[in-house]
């Protein structure tokens, strides 16, 4: 249902600035700059917990879109903010806190947007537009060609695991900030966006989105598991063999980066004055579609690669 | 509660793009042109009724916004839409159909979005945002001068007879799409916003609106209620005495414009040339607030002026 309604939609979208809606963001040439948009969605109980704290959901709905904007190396220039009221003064009062506080953190000044009642009982539902500027070309997702190198920023997994001991499924509480509160990477993605053939941010899961990417760019991409960054507190709580890199290979809310690139000094120099992880976990091919691989031999994975909720 | 919360978003806009969260639109300097920005939500059983054709749900979302546009004197380059699917596959499609027609008939491209599952039994709710680019002064609500002649675009009040119909409490199915489709009077804005010294677009009522100018713009405004335009069907439908004027005047939806300008011939030709009527309907004065007269004699009011929802 979902898939025809986005099928529908997408044949709408045929300026070439819509990107077909198959990128992170719209990127519009605007006199001699590009403006980027995005517009993401958060809906309680799909894309955060009835439990979670109003000053994360604030922080988070800021993030996911910042997370567009890093993916097109974009800077941010501001953003618009749809709030529908959620019956609580209380829990208004403390998402306007978290809105002012995540503003502050990345420097996103709020410049409108809408505040709407909702029916008695509705599930709050929040959207964003976050608007950047960038110079020269933008990556998209669909420039990875065969010999690239695939990279991820930071490490893979520790949002996946959050969410589990935001669950009480999981004893991970250094976690819980990973899911609750990411980190868009938008220094890493205007530092690298010169470099890059392609780049996507990783919502849904690493391997998912290094699919997309290989769908874009017309290429086959090679994914060795064993070289996905985990973090030590992703290690102390879930473990670090071939299934565990596969659950955090293949769980959303990273929101780290995913690019494709030559691997070259330029990247490596990139990644110290960062002072920002960037891993190698596999390479572009002639082809199409995604293979895994674990210390050396390819696998068979019949499970997910990732989150299908059909958003951007 | 609502009003706090604005208040507390009002304090996070000190960005001058924002203008404050007191106009239409957000108006961003972007390389030598001004990028202006809006974001309107509708919300069933809020802005449109459980009965309105899926097609015109999409029509009203896209119009309202571009209705901000106008008002700045913006050309739409663009939209970005917020779905939650609605359950219905059968609804969802037919949305989508109207946002193509919507889209083709005012030639606005959809550049991106987000399209995001409710929980089962949520109200539908949307999100738009529309952006538009201006070039030289975008006129705010806040220019308005002693002595300008206070102007509306078209008519009055249809919508509001409209939204009666709808609800069956009203016979005048000739009524029915000025409240389900709105005309945003985007060539009036752009001929006219060189003109004028406030612009803003009528949504929650034009007196409440003209309060709002008056507010912003540090002046009295005097309406004479016999002046303002009744379409032939609205007259047709409610009369056209004191009380039916008033009605047409402090409902909501009209989605023409307001302006404050000087009466020059410039503003004269501008009706002929557009095939619109523009309608002197009063002045503004020093003082503040707002006044209403009735063929030359002040009159009080202590009725509502139009749609206190907090929406911009």
């Amino acid at each position: 249902m979902e898939h025809n309604f986005i099928a529908a939609l997408r044949a709408l979208a045929t300026d070439p600035a819509a990107r077909r809606l198959l990128d992170d963001a719209a990127v519009l040439a605007f006199g001699d700059t590009r403006l980027v948009l995005t517009y993401d969605m958060i809906v309680e109980g799909v894309h955060f917990l009835p439990g979670d704290p109003p000053e994360d959901v604030a922080w988070k709905l800021v993030a996911v879109n910042l997370s567009d904007l890093a993916a097109k190396g974009a800077v941010p220039v501001g953003m618009l903010c749809g709030y529908m009221l959620s019956g609580s003064a209380e829990w208004d009062a403390a998402f306007a806190r978290g809105l002012a506080e995540v503003g502050v953190f990345f420097a996103v000044p709020l410049l409108g947007g809408d505040t709407v009642s909702g029916p008695p009982g509705a599930a709050r539902s929040f959207g964003l537009t976050a608007i950047g500027r960038a110079e020269g070309e933008v990556p998209s997702r669909a420039g990875a060609r065969a010999g690239d190198t695939i990279w991820v920023t930071g490490t893979i997994g520790d949002a996946g695991a959050g969410l589990r001991a935001a669950r009480g499924l999981l004893d991970a509480p250094a976690l819980l900030d990973r899911y609750r509160r990411p980190q868009p990477r938008l220094a890493a993605g205007q530092a690298l966006a010169p470099l890059v053939s392609a780049m996507m941010d990783v919502s849904d899961g690493l391997l998912i989105d290094a699919e997309r990417v290989a769908a874009a760019s017309g290429v086959r991409i090679y994914i060795d598991l064993e070289r996905v960054p985990l973090s030590d507190a992703y290690r102390a709580a879930c473990g670090g063999d071939r299934d565990d890199v596969l659950a955090a290979a293949s769980a959303g809310d990273d929101y780290e980066l995913l690019f494709a690139a030559p691997d070259t000094l330029a990247i490596r120099e990139t990644a110290g004055r960062l002072g920002l992880p960037l891993t190698p976990v596999g390479r572009a091919a002639a082809g199409h579609g995604l293979a895994l691989s674990w210390r050396g031999a390819i696998i068979d994975h019949d499970g997910p690669l990732g989150w299908e909720h059909g958003s951007r």
